[in-house]
């Protein structure tokens, strides 16, 4: 196409990472499902679904988002209202903006994602973390989330404006008390956010049941949508603040800029939204348990262990342990990385050995066992 | 998939619009090269482009991320830095957010797209709006926008925090005289916002040769990206205050939340990019150019009347006429649609008759030929 020798780097560019297994926490999650990869080249173009927009994204009603934002969406993740935006974190931002000034404090749980402090930092609040408890548990518990309420009380005069807990945490998949935590809250007077980027879509979940008066979700990492996108969720009594439309813009919501996901992204979300109901079920969720905690087990065999919730109950996991680590001592740290990716294991980031976190979501009990037997034998070889 | 029957509108949907020819200002721009369709079903999973990420988005290495917002894309959109966004509006109010307090004053012009405004609204801005001048023309003058600026000045004690200028606008396609008006704004120690998000990706665009301090581009509208995507430019003289990093998370950007476009939508963009360039360039922009001319005069000689700039100088162009009004006056507002959708020809809304806007961008004289043969046949339908 071009003469330009810079511009031949871009263009069309393929990606070599190995995907026959994939553990990568940030992906499992995401891959698309078949309607979603045929949806993406049906709906790629800039604007798609725009043809017969009146005005408001959520209000299309071909294709149904108007359906899938307002009927489906909430019933899913059991709020009063919902709205897709660009990200879990553009959600959380979103929220704090519209809930918040700037000065004013937020409490979150110590597990928080990077992103949730971010949004926080962007929304210039003052931040207060929840401490969790020692290793190898990090749990937060809702006594320290109390603890940390009163503390910012003291300091600042009153409850923070906000709270916000993750659910579960990105870093060792643990399931906090949310009920418990929620309530507390609550009992301050200070309404709480729950980020459940790495639950919506996973796993069972309703929001008012867990006592949120919002949420955040992600579609890329875990309702198998091409991203960037995420859904929002906010129950009635925020609603008004939260989706404020502009005083000139009479249909247009100013915390999403008039409107978000406008092609693809929403529409492999929809794609792929009857199988993410499925996966969610309850007796879908218990197998992806049940084989998480096999992993986990099988791993506490070779030598590592697992960190944060035992038994686990999500398919997140942390591990920790020396065996990869001794081995990388007498060859590099990247013989793991390199001797998975020889099978086509992806998932566990170069360079680490010595601790690692990986995801068994939708990955199936005869994968797994092929990775827990490719670990098995990479041990032996540098071992033997 | 599932047995519930609520979700049988949800899945695959097929897209049913007719788009042989497309002149939709909010699609032609961003209609996928051939490229970016490969690139979307490599890239589609979720967080695809971080198999590789150290932690920071545009520090990717492989794929290229790196070399392309740091070296290619500065060099394309003519700024100092570049980032890639969510889309051009979130551009805009990264850097309201970033560069303005509460109830700061900014200035735009009265052609402004609605979620210039939005973003203004969203980071809590006074808006005021630079007249334009009477129709048909509806140009943004210096004269008036130096006016706004005084007027702000008297009322508020100091100059507005910020201005914006649209390059060109949504309605008319109207390019102002961006230099003047840059200048001008200056003068006044003004830093300014060109907003090119339909301009940067169809046509010569340098945001230093403008005199912008700032600019926003549109991945999904002009980049042939799957969007939601865009661009931010800034010079150097800005940066620290857009670019800030968070003081916990020293990789995370703050008005970026960490990272924006994670997957296929940045690399659409890069795939398309080199066509990009290609057709950006000034004998290529000049056949688009003269392509809308010829269709405007066209237009012109079947009874619309073209407002806005003349002769013009994009292919975004508004139209006003009654000849196919007083034929719905006889049929129904939606006769034009049908029967342009009879010849697959999309982008002119449903419903309208007596103005509307359409892009010639990228369909061709022999294409454009044809819309015109078409509209003509229509005419002899219903008045025959």
């Amino acid at each position: 196409m071009s003469q330009d020798l810079s511009l031949q780097k871009f263009g069309f560019i393929k990606r070599d990472t190995p995907r026959t297994v994939n553990l990568d926490p940030l992906q499992t999650g995401g891959l698309l499902t078949p309607e979603a990869r045929e949806a993406l080249l049906e709906w790629g173009d800039g604007y798609s679904v725009c043809d017969y927009c009146g005005g408001m994204l959520d209000q299309i009603k071909t294709p149904p988002i108007f359906d899938f934002v307002h009927k489906s969406l909430p019933s899913f993740i059991g709020m009063d209202h919902a709205r897709v935006t660009n990200g879990a974190r553009e959600s959380k931002f979103a929220i704090m903006h519209a809930m918040t000034s700037p000065g004013d404090w937020i409490v979150m749980d110590g597990n928080a994602h990077y992103s949730s402090i971010v949004a926080a930092q962007r929304a210039r609040l003052n931040v207060k973390l929840v401490p969790k408890t020692p290793a190898p548990d990090y749990k937060i518990t809702p006594e320290a989330y109390a603890a940390a309420i009163e503390e910012v009380k003291q300091q600042s005069g009153k409850p923070p404006a906000l709270a916000l807990l993750t659910y579960p945490d990105g870093s060792y998949g643990n399931l906090a008390d949310a009920k418990a935590i929620t309530n507390l809250a609550h009992d301050f007077g200070v309404p709480i956010i729950i980020n459940g980027a790495y639950a919506i879509g996973r796993m069972p979940f309703k929001g008012k049941d867990l006592g949120a008066d919002f949420v955040a979700g992600s579609g890329h990492k875990s309702m198998a949508a091409s991203g960037p996108v995420g859904v929002l969720g906010v129950n009635e009594q925020y609603a008004a603040k939260v989706l404020q439309k502009s005083p000139t813009h009479k249909n247009k919501e100013i915390e999403f800029l008039g409107c978000t996901a406008r092609g693809a992204t929403i529409m492999t979300m929809i794609a792929s939204f009857p199988a993410v109901v499925e996966r969610t079920k309850p007796e879908s969720w218990e197998k992806e348990v049940s084989n998480a905690r096999w992993f986990s087990e099988q791993m506490e065999s070779i030598g590592m262990k697992q960190l944060g919730d035992k038994p686990h109950n999500h398919d997140l996991m942390f591990f920790e342990g020396t065996v990869f680590y001794d081995i990388s001592q007498k060859t590099d740290r990247y013989f793991l990385y390199r001797e998975l990716k020889e099978k086509s294991i992806h998932g566990i980031k170069p360079g680490l050995t010595k601790n690692f976190k990986l995801s068994t979501l939708g990955v199936g009990r005869e994968k797994l066992g092929f990775v827990m037997d490719t670990l098995k034998d990479i041990i032996k070889k540098y071992d033997g």
